[in-house]
Order: C-alpha cells, then sequence, then structure tokens
C-alpha cells in the first residue's frame, strides 16, 4: 500500500530548516545513520523543536545518579503506559543498546515488574508509572521509598521529570501521528550488528 | 499550621538565579504584581525552566486561530482531568482575566459540556480531553470533526500541543508539589478588581 | 447568548408553590440575599422537594462529632468527585463561610490531600471519597482507622450519609442540569464582601 | 457459625421505636410476612428513615409513565453496577413479583441489555446506568432518545430519580453492612408458593 | 415474544452429534434431568467442545486441596467481575447444591466480601479476582497469602486456573449469548426441593 | 544475576513426560530449533496440557476465513491489552514469519489503530479487543460490523474464540510467571534469518 506518511503534518525538508535545527539533525543522522522520525516531523514547529530538545537534553544529558540506560527504561516504560508506538520503538532502541541486552526493552514496555532489571530500578519505574498515570497521588511516602533505594531527592526529580517530559512527547507523537523509522525496530537486538 | 511550603524542593531566591532567569521573574512580577509560584519552583533546575518556559511560549504566545481565553480554557479543562491544583487555580485566574468572565473557569475546570462556552469551545476542549486522557485513540474523524468547526490543522495541533504540554506541567506540579500563591484564587472574579 | 435555564425542567414561581415549600424558600432568601436554585427547581416535585431538605437537615444540622465546615468540605470533596458544578460551587461558598478559609474549598475539590487541613480531616475526606465511588469496598478496617483519628461510630455515620446523600443530589443536579447562582461562586473569597 | 449480624450499628427493637416508625413497620410486617431489614437498620436514625422512605414513596409510588416492575428493574439494574447486595436481593424479589417473571430479575443485575425485557425498557436501563455511573455526561441527547421510545420528560425524571435515590440508598447499605432477609432469596422464584 | 434463542450459532440436534459428544450430553441429562446449554451450544464446534470440556474437568474433578464448593465459588465470583449470565446462574446453582446453601451463590456473585464464607475462602477469591481482572499484577507476595491460609502452590495453581478458564468461558459465553437454562435459576434454593 | 526462572512451578525433563507430550514437544522443537517455554511449563499439569493445546489447535490450525497471520494478529494485540510478556514476545515472533512483516508484530502490540494493516483487519481487532476486555458488550451490531467487512459468523467465532482462548494463556502465563525464550525475540525481524 506505498509508504505510509509518517505524520499527520507537513514534514519539512532538511535543506530547508533554519541552521540549527539542520545542524542538530545533520549531528544525529551522522552519529545514528539515518534521521529519527521525530526530529524531521516535529521541525514543522522550529520553536516548539527547539524547546522540546531544550527539555529532552536537560534530562537526558545531564549529570545524574541515573545512568542512560536506566532513563531510558524510565520513557520505554512510561511510553507503554501511554500506547506511544514512536517512543517505544524508538527509546527501545536506545535502551538495548545502552544497557548492552537485547531483551530488556520488551520486558520493560510490557510490564516492568518482571523484566530482569533490579529491585532499585523496579521501584523507580513504579514511581515513574505513578507521575506518568496518576500524579495527583505522588506523596512524601513515595520519596521515602525511593530514598530507601539509595534514590537522592534530586533522583526522584529526574524520574519524575523524565515521566512528566514523555507524557508531551507522547501525546505529541498521537497528535500527529509519528512513525517510527523501520531501523529502529532491530537495533541492538543482533550482537553482531551491534559490535561490527 | 504556618505557612506550608511552596514546593517539595529548594526554592531559590531571585537574587541568586542566572540573570535571564530572574530578568523574566522580575518582568511578569512587574506585570502581575507578584511571583507566580511556577517560577520559583522549576528555578530550581535553570535548564529546564528556560526548556519550560520557552515551550509555553511557544504555544502560548503564537499567532493562532484561538484566542488566548480559549488557549487557557484547554489548560484550565486539561488540568480538573489531571487534578492539578497550581494549574486550575492559576490559570483558571488567567483564563477568568482573558475572557472577561467571573464563572467560566469554574465551569471549564468541573464540566465544560456544561460552561457557558459555544459548540466549537466545546469541540475544541472534547478533543483536548482526549489528547490529555487518551492520546492513543486520536483518529481521522477528530480531525474532520474540528475542521467542521472551522479549525484548520495548525489550529489543532495547537490544540493538541496545549493540551500535551500541560500534561507535563500538570505532572510536575503535582511531582513537586507546587503550591498556587493565594492571589490567583480571587483574581477575576471582583468586577471592580479586574477593573480597577 | 442570553442567560441560560438553570434546569432542563420547569421551575415553578415561588408564588405560586404549596405553603410549606414557599415559606422554606422565603426564610433561605431572607438568610442568603437571593434564592439558591436547588430550592426552586426541585420544588418541580413538592413531595420530593420535601424529603430531600428533610434528608439534609436530618444529616447537615444534627448534633454530631463533625463540625459545620467539614460536613461541608465532604459535599464539596464527593461532588468534586462526581464532577457536579452546582454542588461544588454552592457548597463551596458555604464551606468558605464556615470555615471562614477562602482557599480550601477549592482545595477539597480538586485533591484534598493536598488541602491544608488536618490529619484527621483528611482522613475523614478519604473515607467519604470511598463510600462515594466505591463503597463495595467499605469495611471494619475503615472504621478502626476512623476510629483511631477519634471518630465515633455515629460520626461515621454522619460521614458516610453525607457522602451518600450528596451522591443521590449530584445526580439529580446532572439529571436537570441544575446551574448555579452566580453569587456563589464569589461568597467567602473577599475578606470584607463576607465581613460586611 | 452462628447468625451474622444485619447491621454494623445498633438494630432498634420494633417496640421501642417512635409511633409513626413503628406502624410503619408492622404494616410492610403484615403485608410481607416478615419485616425488611432496611426498616430496622435504618431505624436507628428516625428522622433519616422518616426522609429515606419519603422520598422512597414519592418515586415508587407516585403516577408514573413507568410500571410499578419497572421502577424495579431500574432498582436492581442500578444496585448491580454499585455491588449492592442488599438492594439486588430485595428488590430482585419484588421484580420477580411485580413482573410476574422468576428470571428476569437475574438477568437485569447482571447485564440488562440481555435481558428479556423489551427495548423501550432497554432504553430506560441504559439511561438508568448512565444517571448511576456517570451522570455528569447526561445530555439533551439522552432526553431525545428517550422521547423516541415513547417516555415524556416527567418519565425521564422518574427514571433518574430512581437512579439517583438508590445511588443513595446501596451506599447506605454498602456503609451499614445491611444484610438481605434470607426469605427474599426466594420470593417469586417458585409460581406455587407466588400463587399460594 | 416466543421463546428466545439459546445460542447466535445454530445449536446441533442431540442426535447429530458425534458419539462420544451424545454419550456425555446424554449422561449430564441422566444426572441433573436435563441437558445445560453450554453442552448443545457449544457442541457446534465439536473439537472446540472436547477440549473445553476436557479443560473443565482436569480443573474441577481432579483431587484438590479445594473443596468442590470452593471450586464452584471460583466460577461464580470471576464470572461476576465478567457479567457472564450464564456462568453465574448455572454454576451458582451448582455452589448451591455443593456447599448446601441457599444463600452463598448470589452473595458471592455480588460481593464475595461479605459472604457467609471463611477468611480461607475471601482469600482465594481474592486472588482469583486478581486473575481475572488484572493478572498482570500477580507476584510472590500473592503467593505467599495464600499459603499463610494453608494453600499449597498446587491449590494456588488449582485457583488460578479455575479463574483462567472461566476467562474464556465468560467470553465464550458472552459471545455467543448463551442463555442460561431456566432450571437453573431455582436448583439448590429450596430446602425441599434439594432433598426430594 | 544468573538465568531467571522459566516459571513459579518446577519445569518436568523432556524426557519424563508422558509419551503424547514428549512427542508433540519433540515434534516442535524439530521445527523449531528449540522447545518454547509453554510447552515444558504447562507440562507440569499433563491433563490441562493436553487439553491447552487441544484447543489451540482446533483454533489455530482449522480451515478458516482468518488467514494464519490473521489469527497470530488477534493474539498479538489481545496479549498487548492483557499485558502477557510471554504472549506478547512469542507469537509476535510467529506473526512477523506468517506476515513475511519485521514490524507489523511490534505495532499490533502497541495499538492496531495505527499498524499497517487492512480496514478489514482493524475492523477484526477491534472485535478480538472487545471480547478480551469487555464482552458483556458485544451485541449484534458487531456481527453486523464484521460481516459489512466480508467475515461470516464462522469467522466471528473464530476472532472471538481466539480472543478467548488467549484470556485463558495470558492468565495461565502470568500466574506461573511463564518466560518467553531468547530465541523469540529476534525471530522474523531480519530478512536474512528468515530466508536462511
Amino acid at each position: 500500500m506505498g509508504q505510509p506518511p509518517i505524520s499527520r503534518y507537513p514534514v519539512p525538508r532538511v535543506e530547508d530548516l533554519p541552521d540549527d535545527i539542520r545542524a542538530r539533525i545533520l549531528e544525529v543522522q551522522e552519529k545514528a545513520g539515518f534521521v529519527p522520525n521525530v526530529f524531521v516531523t516535529l521541525a514543522h514547529r522550529p520553536d516548539e523543536f527547539r524547546a522540546f530538545f531544550a527539555y529532552h537534553d536537560a534530562l537526558m544529558l545531564r549529570d545524574s545518579g541515573l545512568t542512560k540506560a536506566e532513563r531510558e527504561m524510565i520513557v520505554v516504560a512510561t511510553s507503554g503506559a501511554n500506547d506511544c508506538l514512536y517512543c517505544i520503538v524508538a527509546h527501545g532502541a536506545i535502551l538495548r543498546v545502552y544497557a548492552k541486552d537485547p531483551l530488556v526493552a520488551d520486558q520493560v514496555a510490557v510490564n516492568y515488574r518482571k523484566a530482569d532489571i533490579s529491585p532499585r530500578q523496579k521501584a523507580m519505574l513504579a514511581f515513574a508509572m505513578k507521575v506518568a498515570t496518576h500524579s495527583v497521588d505522588v506523596d512524601d511516602d513515595d520519596f521515602a521509598t525511593l530514598r530507601s533505594h539509595g534514590f537522592t531527592n534530586e533522583d526522584i526529580w529526574d524520574i519524575g521529570g523524565i515521566a512528566a517530559f514523555f507524557a508531551l512527547s507522547n501525546r505529541m507523537a498521537n497528535l500527529i501521528s509519528m512513525r517510527p523509522n523501520p531501523e529502529f525496530y532491530l537495533i541492538g537486538r543482533v550482537p553482531k550488528v551491534a559490535a561490527g
């Protein structure tokens, strides 16, 4: 049936984009070997694009008590709760790479409680899911539980902040019907591919 | 019982903040007569603060087919669905001022279907609520319905984008237990106050 | 768009009502300065009107271990759970007056867990919400918890009874699309107004 | 394990009750052959008892476009939605008697859509269930649908009013853990018993 | 309106069925005095019929730490959660007979927590309901709780297995709109009938 | 942390199993190159094992208006709704192979409405999801909708029957904490592997 569109909205050509956005896209293309659709589809609105990725980077690249793999676990688990295909597939790929584990992304997307992760990581994801789905119930007991697993208050902000940011991201992806690049489905699944 | 804290996290003093953030805060204080707590509580993390307000402004200040009052209706209705006290109270105040209507904010926060707003605005809020609470179900029929009410595709992005952004905002407010300033509760309720 | 109707059903003129109902309405008008719409809209059915207010008075005016402000908290919190605009707005006003607190009604309507009320009052509202939304789960542990906060069994009947009565009231208001009087929105918000 | 109590609260002796309440109870005992537990358990609070049964009678005994069996169907269906054992069992018995149908009560309690009732009665119960479980969504379309089945606006008040009243009744029964009399389980099930 | 059909699908005549299925049906007819509709309606697909009853017998007839009445309690409680009229009515009858208790089936179908059963049986049903409605949350704590009530791991498999099998059965009954035989409604309710 | 167990229950050695079960397992091992864990974990109970696979085969191998890929779509979509990791991963692999499509399984597991499948297949999955999650609502309109997409009544039994059977299967997998074989995660994702 032909290639389905990657967004309900017009997708700008990379060469037509403002310099800073084009540079960011070329950088990720250089690194990944392709341009993830989130970049070109959100570039339809340059100001929102800039704020979106500034927010993303502030949370996902900062020094933190959470590893990069743990941050991606939060993305995948909460995107599973929100039924967001783009984020599950794209961040599932990133999670497999960071965790060097071909199975963990599918496990976390379906049911983190049975994933091959540590009790500390399960506590982290339980809290992230609460922020994602019924944040009104967050209370001091949640903070105490997380601190008993060794998380600092700043780590807890990171957990909740990532869950909150992807609440936005999942809704944008569903709004515009963002389609995952086919490449993501396989990344990190085959040891030789990852190594080669 | 003393004044309850406005955040679970440390609240920086305005004079200690980076210049750009301090300037923004002084500007809003100048305009509103007080500093809304969202500014000082989120300033605990300057990078996230900058991205948050850049995103906010990109959606709420842009030229749009939606009036400013309509944008605030989206904020209030979806914050009601998320049980976010800060956003209902603070943006309820802004909505009353923009709409010059002392009743509409409480109506929209509880049940937009019975609010004194137009059928077009009810269709707008129905879609915003869908993005806020079950965005996985957004489909082409929703776009057709909104276009039948005169919304363009760009207007629909605005509606969905605001609902998505406040999905983030509501979760951050609940995460840090952000407390509304007492001033917000009364703004826009008394005609003379609004006029004076 | 003109004044919207206050009910889906015919609203009787006060002078046409049976003596006892007219007397009650004139009494409340004398006290409040206006006739709350619940009186004239429910007067469409005199027998149900009489039973409704007899039940209301039996619960809300009796000697009780609950203060009048606490009883109104139960009304506002459970009406929030049922999305009943009339009861949130009208009883929110009464709550502000009884509690001499301009903020508590909005807090309790959105999320009683973050309201500026005592732990005892939070336990009271947690139970009221259980009766309002999933009474099938009420069990002996709930009674033990409430007694540990100093409530007697008769107090617990009061809490549950008020939640049950407003389950009826909220549904009637939604059935007939009862509209709150504009006066209620402001009552108890401005100290001077309350005092004057 | 001995006879379980019929209420969490003290149950008054009939001879100790106020005259009007005792008379009502003796009248129902005369008619039914036993005293349904709702009478003696609610008599713990005479004023609420009087208002409760005045409300009940105003709805259930008035001239109406609904038959008595139809009114009991509303009670049984909405009590099923609220998981109220007392009302399902006691009003199921009454429904079997009024409808002269030993099967309809169990059908309506579980799933009215597959009960052996008319399309008009299914529309009536669909609306009653909406009032019982999400009355905030009641709108003009519901009224139009019911009118297309021949219901007048006053009939619709009856439907919604009964659903609303038993929202109260179900919660009171669950609050006090009201136990159905064993007699109710069998009434109306055996043709000979009903006839004899 | 005539006798309603017992299935949305063609119902084979017993004499046209394969020998083994006909024999099974005649055996149950001999024992019960009538042919329960589940047999003739599912016989529309002989292979699925054979597997269905093989599975049923493997769970319901095996040696187990659960009595036959307890197994039927699981069926009735989980069928209540799934709103399956056929299974509530048919297995409610069987439960009354096995338990020699005319009241327990209606109690368990509506709210097992208030049924006249033992704490051990309530723990059993709490777990069965979890398997029936949100099995993803089953965890080691559930096993520990059940073992504290004296259940072995094999008993727990029985509980979960019965809940799982009737998840299938309830859905098939709702799919084909399977109608309970009128006989089931009365079985086990009248002591003399049971004895005679 | 070592290899996690594949079941909460003892897993029999293949050589200790009854002949018919051992033969079945060796057959699937021959075909797949490994023994899927569902076979050895369910073999803990031979009678239930036999009934389970007899039921499976009756539905999944019969002549049908549904292709084998379509039947696996039903398994994957409904297992997604039930959060069953084993079935999503194992049947996702089978679906990729049958559909010769490396992407469709992840799409269907998250949100079939946005999968690259035909409108007829989406109607099929919408009905399967209804049977899986709220079968009480299945009605004649559903049958009419499916027939308008070309499905026969027997096809509809297949759709509903598969959804019902995996309601059982998902619950058993969650009950015993059945773990997917690592091999499944990659099957059908790499064209060369599939071809080789």
